[in-house]
């Protein structure tokens, strides 16, 4: 899941628009499924591959290679035309080859550092001093310039490291559930028009205008690296995402080695420089470029609709198969990915013959943007002249999503159509066992459904629990296969293959988002 | 805090003996103590030094620095003969300078490690393979003698990692506190005669051997290094202690690298294992050992007392000062050390005048078996010969300990010494409002009060606050100042400078554990 920053903001204007058919659920088909996701479940096993045995897949080769087993697995699984499908240019790949940092003076100490996506390297192993940066603004910058050869910076922060009094990890209590429910449809004006918004926004650029000039100075001046860190960070648990202007062919690598260190290794280093006690570090990075294919690509794979009528029509199910890379990106996004994987697996093993075709996508680039997601939609879905859909766009029914790390599902969020609300009411009826009950008329937002949203097209995400999502895992160097749910796992993919059938077997398409309702995005 | 399994069983047969007389408390200096403690606290200046000036002070040159340091310290505010006191002999120093270790096979992946204490270290920087290790009974080992050479060991393990769906940090509740106060004076035996305890040690025992005889082949057979993880390690945090067969003077260092990693990249190292999924790690790990000074050496200093006919008796407050080294010993225990110096500076800034002497010790070689303290008892306090107290063993009045993190104080334990309780309730009231509250008749142990009370000696540890201390901190890479609470460490310096001085001003003695009351241990 992308920061959704910005995202968290997106609300659409919208009108309630009466009620749609309800339906008769396909019992047996169900109780199929449910045996075959919750008996005989390959989930983990998938996740282990993409996980484990693949490593990290940001965008770039560790993609590629985690793309290429899942297109072999799909198709290994009898799914048709497994295929790994390209959007359009990207830019440079890029992977760590070796990183070590350490503090060895006052003392030796270890420091836990992960290079941030695209950094640059340092020569070899070599030690440093610090450059202690504690102005924040641009125009004092240049006071540094002659101070920064062969230095690493560290630029002072206030963060502040505080006990866990309430639990890292947590589920939708039946409360909360109940209260979104209730809520109405999403009104509001994107809150990017409030003024708390327009101060963070105001903030963040000025901290990236600094940041920008402050990178392009050390460069010109021989730095060796730079330190970052996050206030979120803490126990060793780091966020880690990267600045991926050096993924644009035609940039030059930055020289610097850019590293995320934790927030206790962080603030230590503040607190000496501070009172002046000399510090050494030495140091160790060396990343790779790799411009062979600048390329990117989604993976796609269909189990083929039966009924003559209905099968040029299209469910598709989805989620973002890159990560970034400090760990192998378990909960983002392997969980969604091994789910959405095993959804199609459960489909095709239990035997169902589904009358609209379902296609599964795995998408790229989601983490730099929504690349992978967003030029499906423009390549084939609308008309790039006239903005309408194509008649693909057209056959599209509904794309679903799962995208919000290792908990299982407890509903699924409207994204503004009211009208498809009483049909997923009744497809959650067989799961409410499961913990499955609620829908919801808000819209998420951060990840790939978006991209159809945007498009006026039915893109859902399903509410799931948070488990540590945004506490150890998201974007995180723990974001590993331990934190993975077994049980959430096996439920989401039971759930998520019962809405892609029941879409596809339905006799009329669920309805369409009503113009009205569509995003202004 | 040394790890108190064994302890945590400890408990004494006891009888009630009747109150003590209740005491008038010296508001006045009460109330200096508060300004002094609350208003112009250094203990945050004081564990800064402690930790991240410092460094971890491990028995050995981590520890002597400090104590150099603190020794300084104490003589700076006034206090009297502040003095390096040695207890015997320990044996060798250690201290690490590099730690590397990653996985460069499928895939790079740093890994979080740190060598425990007194590992050996490797030629140079590295490639290894794995050998896994599934067996657990001694007598498979053999089957791995030739495979040993230029391997890394992994011993399969089962550990689980689970989210935390309880929060990491806590503090006592009104409902424990009350509860705690309620128990009567402990009356059972050492739980060590119960069959779990048994069992527990039984297994311990069987992994050590194990662990030891696999150690033996891997040194004799040219491995290069063996990794370590606990259960409780998680998200970054590691547990990590040390080997300390390796400090005793005569033993040849192991040539092992013998490092602790977190716990998910074992369990990943497990799982690409079983999955026959070609690994390598590359590492280089430099250690190194002093023999330069093998004792062992208390800080202590004094506060002389004023009374002509009291002077001669003794009250003592001490910590241990000494850590493990994966991280400062923030909690483990700077932060008892620093309560314990701000108590002692609060006094001599105050300008109090004690009529008993009072005695600072900040003792070293807690944590391989509070061998700082346990000496001191042995050499000063009591005679070798009879067992008995030494005059000056006599003339100890009660010994104060704080070692259970940055808590604040909630209140005391009583050790037994159930006549010292209506004392104690007394003085907790001026600090009612700060949370200190509490008189609990039950024991506490694991650290340096122990060897006061094994001899029959008023020895008394504080009630605290947990905060993180058993999930974060304790012997965790996590134990750094960031992990500090100020006001806590405020609170519990203000109210043992209470403590000590009106233990100090008292007419008569706090009264004696009864010899009823007293450890067989």
């Amino acid at each position: 899941m992308k920061n959704n920053l910005w995202l968290a903001g997106l609300a659409v204007a919208t009108s309630l628009s009466g009620h749609a058919q309800t339906d008769k659920i396909d019992q047996a088909a169900i109780q199929k499924i449910r045996d075959e996701g919750l008996q005989r479940s390959q989930v983990m096993e998938t996740a282990f591959y993409l996980t484990d045995v693949n490593g990290p897949r940001l965008q770039g080769p560790g993609f590629m290679k985690a793309a290429n087993w899942t297109k072999d697995k799909l198709t290994g699984w009898g799914l048709k035309n497994a295929r790994l499908e390209p959007w359009g240019d990207w830019g440079k790949g890029w992977g760590v080859e070796r990183c070590y940092l350490a503090m060895t003076a006052p003392y030796y100490k270890s420091i836990i550092a992960v290079p941030r996506a695209w950094s640059g390297s340092t020569a070899k192993l070599q030690t440093a001093e610090i450059l202690f940066i504690s102005d924040s603004d641009t125009t004092a910058l240049e006071s540094y310039r002659s101070k920064l050869r062969n230095k690493v910076i560290l630029i002072d922060q206030s963060y502040k490291v505080t006990p866990s009094f309430r639990p890292d990890a947590d589920r939708f209590t039946d409360e909360a559930l109940a209260k979104m429910a209730a809520e109405s449809s999403p009104a509001r004006q994107r809150s990017g028009q409030d003024s708390s918004y327009r101060s963070l926004i105001q903030s963040m650029r000025t901290r990236n205008a600094f940041n920008q000039k402050m990178r392009k100075l050390a460069k010109q001046e021989g730095a060796v690296g730079i330190l970052n860190t996050t206030q979120t960070s803490k126990d060793g648990t780091l966020f880690v995402s990267g600045d991926y202007a050096n993924a644009a062919l035609g940039s030059t690598p930055d020289d610097l080695a850019d590293l995320s260190i934790s927030v206790e290794d962080y603030l230590m280093l503040c607190r000496l420089m501070k009172a002046n006690v000399p510090v050494k570090l030495e140091l160790d990075v060396k990343t790779k470029f790799y411009t062979d294919d600048i390329k990117g690509y989604n993976v796609l794979a269909e189990i083929p609709g039966t009924d003559p009528k209905l099968k040029d029509e299209v469910v598709m199910l989805g989620a973002h198969l890159d990560s970034w890379h400090a760990a192998t990106g378990a909960t983002d996004n392997a969980a969604g990915s091994a789910v959405m994987m095993e959804a199609v697996r459960i489909l095709n093993t239990a035997g169902l013959k589904p009358r609209r075709t379902i296609r599964i996508a795995l998408w790229s680039g989601e983490e730099q943007g929504l690349h992978g997601s967003k030029n499906y939609v423009t390549n084939k879905l609308v008309s790039s002249g006239t903005n309408k859909l194509t008649r693909e766009g057209e056959n599209l029914v509904a794309y679903y999503n799962v995208d919000n790390g290792t908990g299982k599902i407890r509903g699924i969020y409207l994204q503004g159509n009211d009208a498809a609300g009483p049909i997923f009411a009744e497809w959650l009826k067989p799961f409410h066992d499961l913990g499955a009950t609620t829908v919801a008329p808000r819209s998420s937002g951060g990840t790939d459904h978006v991209s159809f949203d945007r498009a006026g097209l039915n893109g859902f995400g399903f509410i799931q629990d948070r488990i540590e999502y945004d506490t150890r895992t998201h974007h995180t160097n723990m974001d590993t296969y331990d934190h993975l749910q077994p049980d959430d796992l096996k439920q989401a993919a039971t759930v998520v293959a019962a809405f892609v059938y029941n879409t596809a077997m339905r006799d009329a398409r669920i309805p369409a988002k009503a113009p009205a309702m569509q995003s202004a995005r």
